[in-house]
């Protein structure tokens, strides 16, 4: 490695709101901070947080929670992997035990497998408290490894890590048995207030969601995603409040659902890989704590409590972003004509 | 938005390497900036820029570039979409003539639709100079949809995106049909090499990389994708060069390969989505001014040698972090007590 | 094998309909047959064929069609794949007069590559006339091998099929490049008719279209797909026509679109990869011949001219039963009262 | 529909092996039936049925089964979606009373959920003795329903089948969470044997499933797929035995993998989707119920075991196809010169 003392990388950051918010995860109007250099996303993001101010706020609901590591172990066939896999469920409290000693925090709440020929992976689907987790589930790992080996003596070491976690790649498995937070945020606009704030219609909204989001995204190959654009969200408050960015990978297969409704819009975004923490890597940057404690994120709460509100404030920023592009979107023209503005502005 | 004034947020960087590269894209020993809250990529990293150092280099082969951007459009019918699309296709000229219209370096290299019913999906891919390019097709999409409306008054607007892109988000059409530029970063290091500095042999990575990135990922679900871990060093110096880290999405769809050859490891990765600028969003900030001219990318050269030279260095440095991550997972137990160490340290 | 002789397995056939069809592939009212053991498959497609005489006719549209093979090369290193590529597609017209010296119907209509590491897969896209062109693009594709080992020495053989083709696997590579024939076929429902034959609204379908297809195929992990049943009406047609059914796999990866117009509903059925030849194996079975006859698709016509007959008839049974069953469940309960109906008799 | 009396279709069927299968399925040297127009398929089978006797057997292992059917439910919005949820999951024995009350064999095995903005999606889990299920599934199915619209006031009907179950289209969810039988059928074949009865090697074979099944695959898009054509053997088994052929579109998701073992090759084939029932529809047929009878799967034995064997001979045939073609493809020119020679002959 270099020499160099180590420096930094100055991101721009701008304070977003406040967005107004209820549900189970978050309650009150909370200013959330924005780093990134795509600086259009700030005003953007702050026109959907106007809205949430005028239309009785983003209710966020915390629907599941978990982290998980695979390990790939090597049998000499599949019926001698199956038969372990089936003593494996059989002792899962003994499992529980090795990984609650690895943490105080991690807790056991989800095993699961597949079998392909020789070769076994075991999910381990943990709960890890305040932190996001990924450091605890792979300490998990490296302790039910040789337990494993030990207890099964027909097995072998394949990796710590099988990918069927998965980390930080786009997957199926995630979504259908669960990674990090599992949020919806959702909000109802009234038809008046969308013709004056976003220019738009909920018919419009319903629209484009169908053609662009569901439509589009399927004929692309997309899996399990139907969004414009939650990444840039992501990464922008992630990376403000010290999470490790890379999983927007994840984050950014979720689900945008509109319905018009009588006189109104309904609108929700559906992430069900949401991976943050108010603790671990990240934190201790002095600007990230500063970020963290302003959207109260960093106070005495019971274990989970704060990367919980942490996950509601990040869903109904992503809602915000993701409202006011797509408004944009309705209408030809008008997404360019904002941009030029913003840089000559 | 808040009347906070914009601040920073200072992700830690360090110097890794050098790395040292060969191929058409870069010739040399460069280090590379690396901006992330995952502070332990960066001595995994320099780990495999040292086996470059030992090994000859690692090849680096631009194999495609283009940006792209779809519209939806909407006819009466399947019937006039189509009719539309085949004089779409037969006045290709006046399109490009359109594209370069809005730009001096958006040159259009590629047309290709999608039929869903009604809808017509068009993707416009564009050659887009020294600039990742997004908003280059943005705007010349928002150019182009005028000019289709008045001359097929059969169609109506749809949307400026319609996810057929696909901007940042999982999907296979960037990989089949091209989005960014398509790389391929490789070695070959020496058996003994391989064990003294990476502790495993090329059997063992070839089977990890069967076990896990492969069978793992297939089971997982996953698109496109076979690798352990190429977002991390992508956002890492996607950050560092001021790129739209957002990126890493369809960044971290691609491929390790390897083989175990005579008495060496052939070791792949291949890109096919690298979207990267040396100019655009995110440059102008001093510290990301200051990486790009210390990596040689804000030299003056013709158009799209700085971006092509950028690309090289970040598939090289994905190459070295996945590389050292790949052989840390052979040996149980190294990947915990590495990261233990490491903290510890 | 066996010394048995073959002998046959009776699968229970009707002929339903007429159903009505416009457009560019077939007119006229036609009677077609279904071979399956899912007998309910019969009344419901009949249900449909009969709203399609009520609602002036199914139109079909081609949008394109080809058949393809994807071989694999090894080269040293990626550098030498990609130089050999480029080289090949300079040589494309070398590569078609190969190509046509194989057969009176194969005629190259595309050529598309990727590279992995060393790895150069190569998709040959082909014309070929009445026939699905399994064979065709096989034996094509047997001839191009030698000649490309031949010009370029620095290429070895890998496979003669590399499932870059892709053969009876889903796939999204299929869908965006094409392979077969790709039909929308689409009818206007007046309400009133929708109402009395169907027992369901426009808004009722676009929601379950919605809802079911396009999120719960979403949420479901699909790939390129979302439909009720495509596959049902696919097997029936394919069997009963002599095709090879295992094509159902592609087939099956298509996309209902509906839309709630101003007092009807429009509804589309899109087939990127109706793989369907009116000659070939599985044809000279009298049962079959005597099918495709009644069909209009053994008729003394131009090269190509009966398959797409065959696909336009496809389409439209495929719009026919997919629209009944989705019918059947906009409305409680009424799907199992038809299933029992039937089962009593 | 037609007046016309039904009639049939008649697929050219072989008997193929015996192939002799060993496991916790089935036991014994046993042919098999395979209805199909591509009748190469015969010989090719044939010779891995061969294999299979000469190297001691295909083992088979059952992993798990169940069959699936998933409903969706609409909610006034996201939290009241989930507390229904909640309390759903805690009354999981009355749903699984309700699914009793609808069959003599239904059993409620899992439950899971996804949910969408205000969107409940619920995939019932049953276990469906001798029935592949279909029917039981939606008849239980249709059972819940109504009684969860009585339980919870607050949800509406959405659909009796909401895509997330999967049927008949390809996903991701079907092999994550099950559907079907899950099903690896191994082989280990001795290196002399290997080169006599399939002129290949064990590096060879292991080689051609890495570059086409895994990596093509993956580059295809393709979706928990890695195979060369499971279809095929799927297709003509499912016919000959009157299953619902419209299953191979997920049964087609299976992988290959394969060692180079000491002197062997070790060959297996994984097919988490195999949906087959020995009762059910198909059945009553007596060409078909002669070929169940003759295989063994129309004794008088414990409820699930008929079906139990039929999936274990599936997947053996499925291995024996697998083999043989994949031999074939190791070989330049090989496979279209064994086309021609079966065509000629």
């Amino acid at each position: 490695m270099s020499k160099t003392a180590p420096h930094v990388t100055p991101v721009p950051t701008q304070w977003v709101g406040p967005i107004e918010i209820t549900g189970n995860m978050v309650e009150g109007r909370i200013e959330v901070p924005l780093a990134t250099y795509e600086t259009p996303l700030w005003p953007s993001t702050a026109r959907g947080a106007g809205v949430s101010r005028h239309a009785g706020g983003i209710r966020c609901t915390l629907v599941d929670e978990r982290m998980t590591r695979s390990i790939v172990l090597r049998a000499q066939d599949a019926a001698n992997a199956h038969a372990a896999w089936q003593q494996i469920e059989a002792r899962r409290d003994e499992i529980a035990a090795v990984v609650a000693s690895t943490s105080r925090f991690a807790r056991l709440v989800g095993l699961n497998r597949q079998i392909v020929g020789n070769l076994l992976y075991i999910r381990l689907e943990c709960a890890t408290g305040d932190a996001s987790g990924h450091n605890m589930v792979t300490k998990a790992a490296d302790a039910v490894i040789p337990w494993l080996l030990r207890e099964f003596p027909q097995l072998e070491y394949g990796s710590i890590s099988g990918n069927y976690c998965t980390d930080k790649k786009p997957s199926a498995v995630n979504g259908i048995l669960g990674r990090g937070k599992y949020v919806v945020a959702e909000i109802e606009i009234p038809r008046r207030l969308l013709a004056r704030m976003l220019r738009t219609t909920p018919e419009k909204m319903v629209q484009l969601n169908l053609e662009k989001n569901l439509i589009g995204g399927t004929i692309a190959g997309s899996l399990r995603s139907a969004n414009a654009h939650f990444a840039n969200m992501l990464l922008a408050f992630y990376l403000a409040t010290g999470q490790d960015a890379a999983n927007i990978i994840e984050g950014s297969q979720g689900f945008v659902h509109c319905e018009a409704r009588e006189d109104s819009l309904y609108f929700s975004c559906t992430l069900p890989n949401l991976i943050v923490g108010s603790v671990g890597n990240g934190k201790g940057n002095p600007q990230v704590d500063e970020h963290l404690a302003r959207i109260g994120c960093a106070e005495p709460r019971a274990p989970g409590d704060n990367a919980r509100r942490l996950a509601g404030l990040c869903a109904a920023t992503v809602l915000c972003g993701e409202l006011s592009l797509m408004a944009a979107q309705t209408n030809p023209g008008e997404l360019m004509r904002a941009h030029l503005e913003l840089e000559r502005g």
